[in-house]
């Protein structure tokens, strides 16, 4: 984990590669040989960028992330807020954040489709965003779209296959689709809506609150965790929770820890050794700031519901896709709520096949 | 407000009154004269107090209040954690956390009751709780229902009408029931079960994080503020949060502050100036270690469960239901969720009356 935990962590300037392409050697992975053909790099992008809400960038640069064969069709996958241009990884520690779900023989097949990826605008990756506690301006989900446009511009790429796209990546993906509808034939839009449920808004609006409290304490990291185990109440369900903390709390110093409370936690500090608080801060208020016109988004669309999500309720995605002009919904169910899209991977599976027009059957041969 | 701000944020020590009586003369509301026959007194708990989780407080004192016709049935009111002894008043000014329920021909009727109340140990009333940022030991349900069971020995009271506990309340009137069932004929419990959820206790913990948070910082206000509004969000609906907060966000200094954030900074805002960080440490702990044996609850009780409750699911309470020897479940729908007995004080007042034996028909008439 420590090589990607610096990368995340890293934001000094260094040497820009304009094209930078890198073949890494085939990968033995359960007695099968696959060829991951790993092409990333970070790009200047030229003139800097216009931002939806108003300030401009004179400078950007952006970290890509491409692998598969070249011939495959290409589609891009976004995640939540924490999630990055590494979306899966062969090696054995599996940092990409979506290893279970996108791999050989997995949902989104490496050995069948060109996966591109690319860190987002405002966070903590390679991509352009704030450091230091510098002030850096409100991000919308249309700039990530710009971004993602003027990259296919830089591969070469007219127009993509699909883009897949989970929670934030979702409303990137349809943010897209609005403005450049001629370069994408087709979305799965996970766990997103046109825009976010003021009681996710309050959720998150109160994450944020905590970080800053704990900046203006000198206490970054205490803030950043407490703001993430607050968002893990919210990705998962409340059946989740009392299945597995029904145990009884332990007494330290006289006053009650929980077992709930030892989880969250525990996955705040771990969040807070990953990631930035200025990140989490320009990414989480992106989320509230999006806005899509859902008919506007003229490619099909398929949508996938959870109904236990707390974040973005299932009524929010039937009204989605009520708007949209070529929308399929598909409901899903998961004890996991918000998060269902980085555990219910067999569930994925199902469901992405026929959109993405896989070839089933193909399990385990090389 | 102001009388009532000091009230609750006293805690200099002050001389004791073992049986303050004080008559209040009669008031005219609605064109009707109400006599209040208001009765309030701190006593002494003589011996002090052997908490439930092993601590030993070596002297305690405990802060009541009592309205109503001396001859009339006494019901004791409990409400959730920021709730005290002063259930209600007559003057316009409403100071009472019940006013709307409490009162003249309200649901729970002052001409026909008595209306028993007393501060909570451990919280922010005359009670013995933590102040200054001292250490206070935990605090257990069966311990505010032992201050209720000695208060009513001071008082000469043999057995009560009802126990009426809402949230915390209706923790705190269960354990009492399964302690001292000989003491009371009956139990109304709204919004509370036999435990807290798990996530219910996450969000709580959470909260508690936030204000040590603040504490440790030397910001106390600040994380109250934020405890208490990340509270509200559980204490209402998402239905109710779309239906007022859908607005747009307005832009300072560069970032972006959306409605339901306003709203729930100001409410934080103004419970950080009525109440004490130490005091909601405390009791709200105290719901979370909240454990009773239901099926040791042998009196009548009537269970009012609201299906939107985020916060005490209805499906605990109908578990909390089956486990009663004596239970009947009324369930009501509210967009207010924890918080309808807060405001649902129509549905109250038809749910109230039978099991209490309410005259009905009587509105208005003096």
């Amino acid at each position: 984990m420590t090589a990607f935990k610096d990368t995340i962590r890293a934001k000094n300037p260094r040497p820009v590669d304009t094209a930078g392409v890198s073949d890494v050697p085939a990968v033995r992975r359960d007695g099968v040989v696959h060829a991951v053909n790993l092409r990333e790099g970070i790009i200047d992008i030229p003139g800097g960028l216009r931002l939806h809400h108003g300030a401009r960038l004179e400078a950007a640069r952006l970290g890509w992330r491409m692998t598969g064969p070249a011939a495959a069709p290409i589609v891009v996958v976004l995640g939540g807020i924490s999630g990055h241009r590494t979306v899966f990884t062969l090696d054995p520690a599996r940092i990409g954040w979506w290893s279970e779900v996108v791999g050989p023989d997995l949902a989104l097949p490496t050995d069948q489709l060109q996966i591109l990826a690319f860190d987002y605008l405002g966070g903590s990756g390679e991509t352009t965003g704030p450091s230091n506690g510098e002030w850096f301006p409100a991000v919308s989900t249309y700039d990530q779209a710009e971004l993602l446009w003027r990259l296919l511009d830089h591969l070469g790429i007219k127009k993509l296959h699909a883009i897949v796209g989970a929670s934030y990546g979702g409303m990137v993906a349809m943010a897209f689709a609005q403005r450049y509808r001629e370069r994408v034939s087709r979305l799965l839009v996970v766990s997103a809506a046109d825009r976010a449920h003021p009681m996710a808004t309050a959720w998150r609006s109160l994450q944020r609150r905590i970080v800053r409290l704990g900046l203006d304490s000198s206490r970054p990291e205490a803030g950043l965790e407490l703001a993430r185990a607050l968002a893990m109440t919210t990705y998962r369900s409340p059946n989740e929770f009392a299945a597995r903390f029904s145990g009884e709390p332990h007494e330290i110093d006289g006053r009650f820890v929980f077992p709930v409370e030892e989880y969250l936690l525990a996955r705040g500090e771990d969040y807070a050794k990953r990631y930035q608080p200025d990140g989490f801060l320009i990414l989480s208020e992106s989320i509230d700031l999006h806005r899509i016109d859902a008919s506007q988004v003229n490619v099909p669309v398929t949508a996938i519901a959870v109904r236990e999500d707390q974040l973005v309720p299932i009524a929010d995605m039937r009204a989605l896709c009520a708007r949209l002009p070529q929308a399929e919904l598909l409901e899903m169910s998961s004890i996991y709520g918000h998060d269902a899209f980085l555990k219910e991977c067999r569930q994925l599976k199902n469901l992405f096949a026929a959109p993405l027009g896989l070839v089933s059957g193909a399990e385990g041969t090389p």
